[in-house]
C-alpha cells in the first residue's frame, strides 16, 4: 500500500474509535454476535480457503470457526454484563479520614485503535476474526488486522464476512480494516493514531515489534506472544497407572496440527526405566505425514530437527520424517527423542529451544524431588506446565514442582495435556518472558479484554455530564462497585490474625 | 554499593518473594496496618525530619504521613477481601459448547521483587512508604525502594520504622530495602530478578528508566508517572457566577507546596473580558516565599520561568519571584501570566511544556465552542483536566470538552481542582503518554496494586495442590467468580437491542 492508503486505514479506525466506544453494549454486543453467526455461516467456504492456504485439515478448521464463534458469543456477555468495566464510585464523604472525600466514579474506556498482527497456525482463532480482534472489538476498540503472509485469501475473505456483518449490525465505517506485508505492519505499528499492538508468532519478530512499540515518540502497550516449549512431567506412579494413556495423550499433543501450536509439549520428563520406548514409537509411526504450515516454517523446523538429532547423547524413539516438496512446502510425521536428564543439562544450549513442528524430546530423570530445582534452573517463562500424577498422588516433591510450574508458566495442568485450550472465563493464555511480551496479559479468557483498556476518573461531576456507566441510573445495567460514606473510619480494622 | 552489596539486596528480595506471596491475607493485611502504625507513631519526629530536607511545611507533611497511613489501611482491606486476586473458577462442563471442559480456576499472583524510584515532592506519599510500595507490598511483592536524593536522611529513618513494623508482623526479611543513587538504581533495575519498577519524576528519566526495562533481556513492565500540565477550563457562566471563588481555588492550586506537584494547573483558560486579573494579582502576591524542594529543582523553574516570561505576546498578572540562597536552594513566590489563546498555539513549543513550581499561565479565550478542538491539538495527554462551570450548565461545547479532556487525560473534574488526590478505591492517577509509561495504570487507588501482579490458571488440579483462593473450601475467604457448567450453550443470548 501507499503511505496515503495507510494514512487512510488509520484516519478511519480513529474516526470509528469514539463512535463504536460510545456504542451501548448490548449492540456492541449485537455485532459480536452477528460476526459469529456469519462467521458459522460462512465456515465451510471458509475452511475450504484456509485448508487450502495452511495444509490445515479440514476438521480441524472447522472447529477453529466454531471455537472462534463462541469466544465472541462469550465476549458478547461479557460486553453486556459490563464486569469488565470495573465501575467503581466512590460517594462523596464529609468524614472522610483524611477530610472531605469528593464524589469520585472511575471505570475503564477503550484505548483506541488496535492493530493485531495476526497468527499462521491458527488461521481463525488467532487471526483476522480470532481472540486478538474479538477482545480489541469487546473492549471498544477498532482493529486493524495485518494479514498474515500464510493464508492471505483466507483473510481476505474473512475480513469481508466480518466486516459486511458489522456493518449490517450498525458498527461504524473502520471499525475493521486489514493491511498486508511486513514493511506496512511496521509502519502501521509506528502510527500516533495506534494505540496498542497485539501479536502472536516466533520470538524473533515479538522482540523487534515490541521495540518498536516501546521506541515511539508516544510509546504504546505490545502484547506479544512468542514462543513457549511447554515442560510436560509424569511421575513414576503415574506411568505404573497408565502407562498407554499417557503415551497415547503426548503423541496426539505432540503431533496434533503437525506439531504447530504454541502449547505443544515440547518436554516430556519421564522416570528412568519407564518402559514407554516401544509404545511411542509405535503411535509416532501410525501418525500420517501432514503438511506444515508454509515453507519458512518447514525451513526453520528442518533446521531445528537438524540439530537436536545431531546432538551427541540423543536417542531416537521415532526418528519420523520431513521433505520439502516441489512447491517448497514441508511435509512431516512426527519425530520423537530421548535424552537423559544430564545430557539436556549439557546440551541445553541447542536442545532448549522451541522446534515448532512435530518433534518432542523425552528426558529421563533419576530423582523426583529433584525436578523442581532442575525446572526452575533450566526453563524461561512457559505458557504451560503439566505434571501427570497417580489418582490421589501428594508429596513434597509434587508440591514443589507445582510451584515451580506455577512461577515459570501462565498455566499449570494436572493429568491433562497442553493443547487444545478452552475459551472460557477462567483461561490463562499467557505467561513469563518469553511466553509473553507483558505476562500480565492473557490472550484467551474474557480476561484478554482488560489488555485494550485504561481507568478514567470523573470527580464531582454532574450527572449530565458522566458516561452511563457511572451514573446513579445505570442506564447501560452494568455492574457497578460502590464504597459508601463513612468507610474510611474502618479501614484496617478487617485485619484479625 | 558494591556490585555484592547490590546482589545480597537483590537475593534477599527473592528470597522474600514466595514467603510474602504465601502469607495468608489477614497476616499480610496485618503487616501493612503495623507499618500504618508505626509511621503515624514515629509521624513528629518523620516530619521534622522531612521538612528540613525538603523544605515542604511541617503541615503539609503531618497530613501527607496521615494520607500515607490511611492507604496502607485501605490496601489492608483490600487484601483481605481479596477480590483484587480476580478469582475466577469455570466448573468443568461435559456440556460445554466446544466438547468437554475442564475445571480451569485462574486467580492473579505477584510478580516478585519490585524496584520503586522514589519521588522528590512526595516525601512520604510517593517515597519509601508511599504509594508505589504500600501497592506492591499489597499485591505480595517484595519491594526495593531506590531512596531519593532529596531526602536521604529522612527515606533512612522510614526505611527503619517500616522495616521494624513489617518484621515485628512476621514478614520476612527482604520485605523492604532500601538503596541509594541513581548508578544504583540503573543497576538494581538491569537485574534479572526484578519483576517490575515503578517511578515517579520527569519526563526525562522516566523515558531513559523505560527504555532500560523494556530493553532488558528478559523485558519488564515499567510504571512511570512522569509530566502533567493539567488543563483547566472555565465557561463564562462559572466567572459570571463565582469570580472569587474560582480566583482563590486557583492560586491556592498553583502555589501550594510552591506548585511542585503533578497535579498543578499548569494552565487555566478564562474566558475574555473575564476580568480576574486584579484579583488574581492580589491574592498571589500575598502567598509567602516558599522553599523549592532541591537545588536542581530551582535551576529548573528558573529556566521554565524565564522561557516563559521572555514570550512575546505573555502579559505578567503577578510577577511573582526566585531566588536562589547561599545553599543553592531556590526560594519562590507565584508567578501568573496571561496569554491570548493565539499566542499560545503560536508559542506553543516555549509555553506547553511544564514548569514545576509556583508558576501558571491563563489562557484568554473568544469562543467556548472551539475549546474542545483547540484542546485536543495542543495537549498530549495528562494526569487530569477540570472544568468549571455554572449549577446546572449544559451545552453541546461542554458536552465535547468533557469527551475532549476524558480523551486525553486519567481524570476529570468539575468544579474542583486537580491538586490533593483522594486516596480511595475510584481514584485513578495516571494518563495518558507522557503522563504515564504505561497509561492503563495508576500509581492512586486500590487499582494501583492491579500493576504488580500476574494470571496463572490451574486445569484440572486436585484440591490438594491447589493455591488457597482456587480451593472450593476458600480457606482465605476471597471473593470468587464461578462459571457454572452449562452456561456455555447460552452465550450470546443477552444480546437485545
Amino acid at each position: 500500500m501507499t503511505p496515503s492508503d495507510l494514512d487512510l486505514i488509520a484516519s478511519r479506525a480513529t474516526a470509528a474509535a469514539p463512535v463504536w466506544a460510545a456504542t451501548a453494549p448490548r449492540r456492541r454486543a449485537a455485532a459480536l454476535v452477528a460476526v459469529a453467526d456469519a462467521l458459522t455461516a460462512a465456515s465451510a467456504e471458509l475452511v475450504a480457503l484456509g485448508s487450502a492456504e495452511t495444509g490445515l485439515s479440514e476438521q480441524r478448521l472447522s472447529g477453529e470457526v466454531a471455537r472462534t464463534a463462541v469466544q465472541l458469543r462469550l465476549f458478547a456477555d461479557v460486553v453486556v454484563d459490563g464486569g469488565y468495566l470495573d465501575v467503581r464510585i466512590d460517594d462523596s464523604d464529609p468524614n472522610f479520614a483524611l477530610g472531605v472525600r469528593p464524589d469520585v466514579r472511575r471505570y475503564l474506556v477503550p484505548i483506541g485503535p488496535v492493530l493485531n498482527f495476526s497468527a499462521s497456525n491458527f488461521p481463525f482463532a488467532f487471526s483476522v476474526a480470532g481472540g486478538d480482534t474479538a477482545s480489541a472489538l469487546a473492549a471498544g476498540c477498532p482493529v486493524i488486522v495485518k494479514a498474515h503472509s500464510g493464508h492471505p485469501r483466507l483473510s481476505s475473505r474473512t475480513g469481508e464476512v466480518v466486516r459486511a456483518a458489522l456493518t449490517a449490525a450498525g458498527a461504524p465505517e473502520g471499525t475493521l480494516q486489514l493491511i498486508y506485508g511486513q514493511d506496512d505492519g511496521v509502519a502501521m505499528l509506528k502510527d500516533a493514531r495506534i494505540g496498542a499492538g497485539s501479536f502472536t508468532g516466533s520470538i524473533r519478530v515479538g522482540q523487534l515489534l515490541a521495540g518498536i512499540a516501546a521506541g515511539r515518540p508516544k510509546p504504546i502497550p505490545f502484547f506479544g506472544e512468542l514462543g513457549s516449549v511447554n515442560p510436560t512431567f509424569a511421575t513414576a506412579a503415574a506411568v505404573a497407572d497408565r502407562p498407554g494413556e499417557l503415551a497415547e495423550g503426548y503423541v496426539v499433543s505432540v503431533s496434533g496440527s503437525a506439531g504447530q501450536l504454541c502449547t505443544k509439549p515440547g518436554f516430556l520428563f519421564l522416570p528412568v526405566g519407564h518402559g514407554l520406548v516401544a509404545r511411542l514409537a509405535t503411535l509416532a509411526v501410525a501418525v500420517a505425514e501432514h503438511r506444515l504450515l508454509h515453507p519458512s516454517i518447514a525451513r526453520g523446523y528442518r533446521e531445528r530437527r537438524e540439530a537436536i538429532l545431531g546432538t551427541p547423547g540423543v536417542s531416537v524413539i521415532a526418528e519420523g520424517s520431513l521433505r520439502i516438496d516441489d512447491e517448497d512446502q514441508g511435509w512431516a510425521t512426527p519425530t520423537i527423542v530421548s535424552v537423559p536428564l544430564a545430557t539436556l543439562l549439557a546440551h541445553r544450549d541447542t536442545l532448549l529451544d522451541e522446534a515448532f513442528g512435530p518433534l518432542s524430546i523425552v528426558v529421563e530423570y533419576d530423582e523426583e524431588p529433584a525436578l523442581a530445582t532442575v525446572t526452575a534452573e533450566l526453563f524461561e517463562g512457559n505458557l504451560t506446565g503439566s505434571v501427570h500424577i497417580a489418582t490421589g498422588e501428594d508429596s513434597p516433591a509434587l508440591r514443589e514442582l507445582v510451584a515451580v510450574l506455577s512461577a515459570h508458566a501462565g498455566r499449570v495442568i494436572v493429568n491433562g495435556w497442553p493443547t487444545g485450550v478452552a475459551v472460557t472465563p477462567a483461561m490463562q493464555h499467557g505467561g513469563p518472558w518469553p511466553a509473553t511480551t507483558n505476562d500480565s496479559s492473557t490472550s484467551v479468557g474474557t480476561a484478554a479484554i482488560g489488555r485494550f483498556l485504561r481507568g478514567v476518573a470523573y470527580q464531582n461531576t454532574p450527572a449530565a455530564l458522566l458516561p452511563e456507566p457511572l451514573r446513579d441510573d445505570n442506564p447501560w445495567g452494568v455492574v457497578q462497585h460502590r464504597s459508601p460514606a463513612g468507610e474510611s473510619l474502618a479501614w484496617g480494622s478487617r485485619v484479625r490474625t
